[in-house]
């Protein structure tokens, strides 16, 4: 499929970097969360070289916070999660996967501890605050749960480190993985942690408040302009090399955690509480029988997947492709799927149905490095 | 803004009739429930003409429907709304505004009686099935909540009673406003409800099985060949007009639906059990401070509203626009804001600051026709 055309209105809401973005040329979106998500300033491969030489600041304002409060808290966040978060502190971030009571993917968040009775919840593309609200509801729980004005920047390439340093100091560079780190801006207290949606390395920005989108946006540009640093978004060639999953892409609510290889991320045993922990505890004793992996599919490059790609092994259906796209530096389409446990070692030759006809494929032992 | 490009993915879901879609031209989508929605095919100008005369075919497959089954269900379903639900006969299709504890929005769906212990509910553009689920799960009931394989194609215009009755026979013009009946195609049962996001007239049929989307497609298609049958969706000068409201666009959670003029819908000193009756039993005493209300903008055309434009009157804010286009039949700008009590009153002039700058406005007494 060409890219169509986006009708834009006030439901897919627009950011408080959006005049930045504009200005700075954007020539595609995506919808996440209600929300543009700028995905391609220069062109997709362009925007690709760049993030893996420079740097670059992206508008993810989408990844929305879900800001839990109350004396409760604690309690609900572990029901969220089959991930163990008793020893969380605050100043953590960790990536964690949220399931319904079958143990189906709803989002794969990042939850930050703010304090014993405060979590933020960095969300993928699904409303988790719905899900949130109607488990608080139902069992009463004391908390108050909201969509604060907090808009994620992301700073993200091998130069992230010096560009950030420039505008909160050299403190920000001892930040470590997952951690964060509460520095001024303008006076005003912003969590910045090292984590992002990309391999390259760098930083999020928490800008708690829209009025000072536009200011930090324009510090960033103004600080890096000998390092090349230019807008960007989350690019698709950098995440499927990478396998960055993504939720809505490459899982769904049809998805254990375990099948998309999250069952590090899960300690169901002693994650007492957890919603789905009945049918977690069930998957994790037995395995998945299929599996996310990496694969490289043969020939010319296709077209980026836009839908499922069936992947047949002995004639028979055994698995689903959910991305994929050419990669310049593998010089060859590399692509995310879902693969049975029939044909998920490393090195089976599989087949994929896409858009360009049946095409061999290989299935590999790690993402692509 | 420009209409910018649309980078689609699995993520921003194709639909069971998109091959259909793209074979008729489709210019322009928008994403809704993490769906392509068809906004554009020849013109916005030309398909407002188009829907006000002839007949159209709406792909609005994006009104994911949520199945609620088991022995819970009629007290569930009674939970999600503060309408009145006690009377309500399978065969009859309600439009219930769904809030939360608070009395905010969440959704603002069709909800459709299957049976005693079965209910379809037809959404707008959030993730409702999270609200129900968590729901379900915190209160323990016995029921399970789906997202059924079921496509909702709007036949929408004044031919659309000939159109439908050609393919399912005349029982089909006798079908009353917001009443299904249960009719076969190619031998399956499907539900054909009189309803639908225009006010031109028409049906929504529920495709029940995505196997069925093509054919279903080509059938009206090909019957309708004399009437000028096109394809179409959801047209913002029509629904402007007739102030057909958007959720997402026009209300939010902010509001309640006292606020969107939905009161009448609202039976909450008897919706014995519903999610938010204390917040709207008191809002039911004092009434909303401010409203939904038609607007005309004088001037020129003005581009689609694509954010939310202030409103002013004797110089301090009193709503906002949400939603606002150019309509060629009533030669104005009409537009749909939230206005406060001091200058809701028809006729009142008031400012909207546009992007075009400052304009002056009348506050309507009711939608255009």
């Amino acid at each position: 499929m060409d890219a169509p055309l986006l009708s834009v209105s006030r439901r897919t809401r627009q950011t408080a970097f959006s005049n930045r973005v504009k200005a700075c040329g954007v020539k595609a979106y995506s919808v996440y969360n209600h929300m543009l998500l700028p995905t391609v300033f220069d062109s997709l491969e362009a925007d690709y070289h760049h993030l893996k030489k420079q740097v670059q600041i992206w508008d993810v304002s989408c990844q929305r916070l879900i800001e839990i409060c109350g004396p409760d808290s604690a309690r609900l966040i572990q029901m969220l999660t089959p991930r163990d978060l008793t020893h969380m502190a605050s100043g953590q971030c960790y990536y964690t996967p949220m399931v319904d009571e079958t143990g189906g993917m709803l989002n794969d968040p990042v939850t930050l501890k703010r304090a014993e009775d405060r979590y933020w919840i960095c969300v993928a593309d699904s409303d988790l605050l719905f899900w949130v609200k109607g488990l608080a509801y139902g069992l009463r729980l004391e908390v108050d749960v909201n969509e604060p004005d907090v808009s994620p920047l992301a700073i993200q390439g091998p130069k992230a480190d010096e560009l950030v340093a420039r505008i909160f100091g050299p403190s920000s560079r001892d930040i470590r993985f997952f951690r964060y780190a509460v520095l001024p801006f303008e006076g005003r207290d912003l969590v910045i942690a090292r984590s992002g949606y990309s391999k390259q390395g760098g930083f999020e920005i928490y800008v708690d408040g829209s009025d000072l989108g536009e200011p930090i946006w324009d510090a960033f540009m103004a600080a890096g302009q000998d390092l090349d640093v230019r807008a960007g978004g989350p690019n698709l060639i950098e995440r499927v090399e990478a396998r960055f999953l993504s939720y809505g892409n490459d899982m769904t609510r049809e998805n254990t955690p375990h099948e998309c290889g999250l069952g590090k991320f899960c300690q169901t045993q002693t994650a007492i509480g957890c919603v789905g922990r009945d049918a977690l505890l069930r998957v994790a004793v037995e395995g998945p029988v299929r599996q996310i992996r990496s694969l490289a599919i043969d020939g010319d490059a296709l077209p980026p997947g836009t839908q499922l790609w069936q992947i047949y092994g002995n004639g028979k259906r055994v698995g689903q492709v959910s991305s994929a796209v050419w990669s310049p530096d593998f010089e060859t389409n590399v692509a995310i799927g879902m693969v049975r446990m029939t044909h998920w070692d490393a090195g089976t030759r599989v087949e994929v149905e896409t858009p360009d006809g049946m095409r061999s494929a290989t299935v590999q032992e790690t993402p692509f490095f």
